[in-house]
Formats: C-alpha cells, sequence, structure tokens
C-alpha cells in the first residue's frame, strides 16, 4: 500500500480506477467547496471517505502539501508488454514514447503529461532504472501518471516486437543530419529519447530504425530530455493534427479516422 | 552580490561577461581533472581564483550541490526596454517569448534554455512578479540564464513598441480555435505564454494581435507552461529552419538569412 496526497492526484486515481483505494481520508474542518470534488469522485466510484484530524493526515503524508486530502491505495500496476500488444491491435498509427535516463520525478512527471495531451498511447521506461518517487510523479503529471499506461521493460525485446508490427522505431539524437521535422511521425512510430549525460543507450540505438534530432541554433546548451521530449511530442501532434484535418476535408482518401480524437 | 554554485553556473556565467565576478572560490583538494574547465575559464576572462577549504565553501552556498565551485558576482544585469529596441534593430524576423505566472524556478530555468536553444532573442516577464531564486534559475538553465536577455517590463507599453516595429503579439491560450500550427511563426513574433493556473492577464490580452492554441486529445489535462513554452517554440523553429533551408536551396528570393544560424 501506499498513499497519494492532494486532490489533483487523488481525484485522478480514484476516476482511473486502476488503484483499489482502500480509503480517502478527509481533514474534518475541510471547506466544503474543497472537499465536494474529491466526494463526488469517490462516490462515483465506491471508495470510502473517512473525516479526520489534521495530525492524522499529517502523520501518513510524506509531505505537507496534502491540502487536507490522502488517499490510501495500491500502488499503481504496471502495464505488461502483452497488455501493450493487446492496446496496439485496437489502435491503428499509434505514438509510443520510449525514456531512457530520467534522473528526475518531477520531470518524469510532466513528461507523462504532455505525453498523455500529445496523444500517446504508452510511455515505455527500462525495468532495472525504475527508482522514483511514485508522490512526486504523480503530483507533477496531474493526474496523467494514473490515466496512461507506463510498461517497465526488460530488455529491448520488446522493441523487436513493435518493429514486427510495423512500427517504426526513431532514436531522437542531438547532432544527427536528418532533422525530426522532415520525418513522418503520423504513421505508427515510437519516439526513443535518452538522458541529458548518456543519451540513448547502445542496446536501443540497435534496433532504431533511424536517428532524429531537434535543430538548435549554435552556441546554446542542449536541450533538457523533458523539454526535448515535449517537442518531439508537438511535433508528432502536428503532423497527426495536418492528417486528421487533411482526411475531414475528404482530400485523403485513408480508410477510417485516426486513433486519437483531437480535442 | 551574490554566489553563484556549480561549475555548470559558474562556468557560464565567467564567459558571458555580463556580470562582475569579485573570486572564484575552488574546494582546495578539488580533482584537477575537475577544476581544469572553471580554470580555464577564469584565465581567459582574466577573473580570480582562490583555493579554499570546503567548510568555506559550505559556509557560503545556498545548498550542498556546488561540488567545489563557487562564484562570488554581481547579480545578472536585466535587460532595459531600450536595449532590447537596439537589439531588435539589428535582427530580421525576430522570436520574442513573454512568460505570465511562472510559479516555479526550475521551470523558468528549463524555459530560459530551451528558449536560447530555439532562437528566442529575449525573454520578457513581468516585473512586480520577479521573486525567483537565482541561484536555481541559473542552475536549471544550463547556462542559457546567463546569456539570454531577460527583460522585465513594467507594463504592456513594451508590447505597442514591439508592435509598432511590426513584431505580431500572439497569446497562447487553451481552447481557441486557431491552432499554432496554422500560423505564421517565421516573421518577427512575441509568444505570450500565461500561467495554468489563471493564464493571460486581460492587459496582455488586450493588445494581442491574434491568439493561437496547442491541440491536444480529449481526456487529458492541459500542457505545463513550461512544456507548452517548449512546443510553441519547437513549432517556430521549424518553420524557421524550413525558411531557411528554402532559401539556401534558392527557391525563395528573400533579402537575405534568417537572423538566427541554426546548427
Amino acid at each position: 500500500m501506499t498513499s497519494l496526497e492532494g486532490a489533483q492526484c487523488v481525484i485522478p486515481a480514484i476516476l482511473a480506477r486502476r488503484r483499489r483505494i482502500q480509503v480517502v481520508l478527509l481533514k474534518r474542518d475541510l471547506p466544503e467547496s474543497r472537499a465536494q470534488d474529491v466526494l463526488e469522485a469517490a462516490e462515483s466510484c465506491g471508495v470510502p471517505v473517512r473525516r479526520v484530524e489534521g495530525s492524522e493526515l499529517d502523520a501518513v503524508a510524506h509531505g505537507k502539501s496534502h491540502g487536507g486530502v490522502v488517499a490510501i491505495c495500491s500502488t499503481l500496476p504496471h502495464t505488461t508488454e502483452d497488455e501493450l500488444e493487446e492496446m496496439l491491435d485496437r489502435v491503428r498509427d499509434p505514438l509510443l514514447l520510449l525514456l531512457e535516463g530520467v534522473d528526475d520525478d518531477r520531470n518524469l512527471g510532466f513528461t507523462l503529461r504532455t505525453a498523455e495531451s500529445m496523444g500517446v498511447l504508452a510511455v515505455l521506461v527500462k525495468k532495472h532504472v525504475w527508482d522514483f518517487d511514485e508522490t512526486e510523479v504523480a503530483r507533477s503529471s496531474s493526474g496523467a501518471y494514473e490515466r496512461l499506461p507506463l510498461v517497465r521493460f526488460e530488455s529491448v525485446d520488446v522493441l523487436m516486437r513493435l518493429k514486427r508490427r510495423g512500427i517504426l522505431v526513431y532514436g531522437c539524437l542531438a547532432g544527427v543530419r536528418r532533422s525530426v521535422f522532415e520525418e513522418d511521425l503520423s504513421c505508427g512510430v515510437l519516439l526513443a529519447v535518452g538522458g541529458e549525460k548518456r543519451g540513448l543507450s547502445g542496446a536501443v540505438r540497435d534496433v532504431c530504425d533511424g536517428f532524429v534530432t531537434i535543430p538548435t541554433v549554435g552556441g546554446a546548451s542542449s536541450l533538457s530530455l523533458s523539454h526535448a521530449g515535449a517537442i518531439l511530442l508537438g511535433e508528432a501532434m502536428r503532423q497527426r493534427h495536418a492528417k486528421q484535418m487533411r482526411l475531414r476535408r475528404g482530400l485523403e482518401n485513408g480508410p477510417g479516422d485516426a486513433g486519437v480524437e483531437i480535442a
């Protein structure tokens, strides 16, 4: 069991229904206006709520930023490689993200948040480097951590499985010749982004179908992993959005709509 | 006077030559391999270096992450509106970024880092909200804080001055109809991005030439300010990169090269 703190973490966890939530603890004197959304989410999903003293919340919580709301719950079940394949069976032109060398809980959370917004189907992270403070990841992800499937993979065999399904694996590296803006990211692709210190591992590079870079101006420092990811995913969104607009206008005779509904 | 901590903050500060650096303090037993870059930067710019005990560094530094390198220096001089205009006289098709409602030192630092990489000429932040821990901003900016002009403006009069120069001011808002991907960002533009809580202020909205949004998928949370900024700047870079490629190939008879050299 673990705990989630703050309404902005607890509400998405309740609504995503992926954790077993034992109880939601609410500070006894929490103003009704601030308790309402939590109470509604809990009621809609049959989660028990208990009113407690502030001192009890402080004892359970990691930090002071729970704002009177803590959930006692199971850890989030991670998505297996088989489950990923089942998801892929149902989606056309999936967009996947692989992260290597993320060294910061908050940057992971922010990246998950952006990945979800940009229509990523699942995020892949190496299993043996999984050492994150779940509370911090959840908080900075603004709920995306609860909803977006996260696959902790053992080896690059998972990438071979994806490649056999026709998904193109692109490694994002500084300094390679081809810009990401020249590549077609509107088909089924996995974007692999490496950490700032060591970049992508040799094992991942070895299975990449190609390498792309984000052009930067001379003299500037490199991009952070988290912002490089945002720019790559923004470019994927741009291309997919344009494709969807073309399909809607009937300028292409595609077999149907793209898998993701853009707001 | 203030202090800067860690080689990754101190070296860019020395090389940017925008602060008066009184002295660089190096831990007496710092390995030569780690001292070398600092010593070279200091020598090249005539900055005095003093070897001290670790306890002296700990006493001067805010935190423990100085890694044996601290600079005692003036605060960074901010760029005035008149200096910004002088810079604009020398650049064609400038890209400017305005940030409102940044509530986190690290997110500001990451955004400055990306802004510099994407060719932003200067970043504008409202003067009365300037309340950042300079050390944290500098650290997360990976040197960009030392190099990228930062204009703390008093009122939106500065935007009127920019508009009179032909710079288009775009406000970035969630939910507006026009996507940023449909707008021409390769001419002189200022992108105004608001905080997650309140968005752009009425005063800034009132002077915008247009509003753009980043399309997101339904059901996902909104983007963080810092990642929204990265995606917007990535799109500006894409368009400017494409324009530069066209100019190089001679397909357009532009009056010359774009102001920024893309690596």
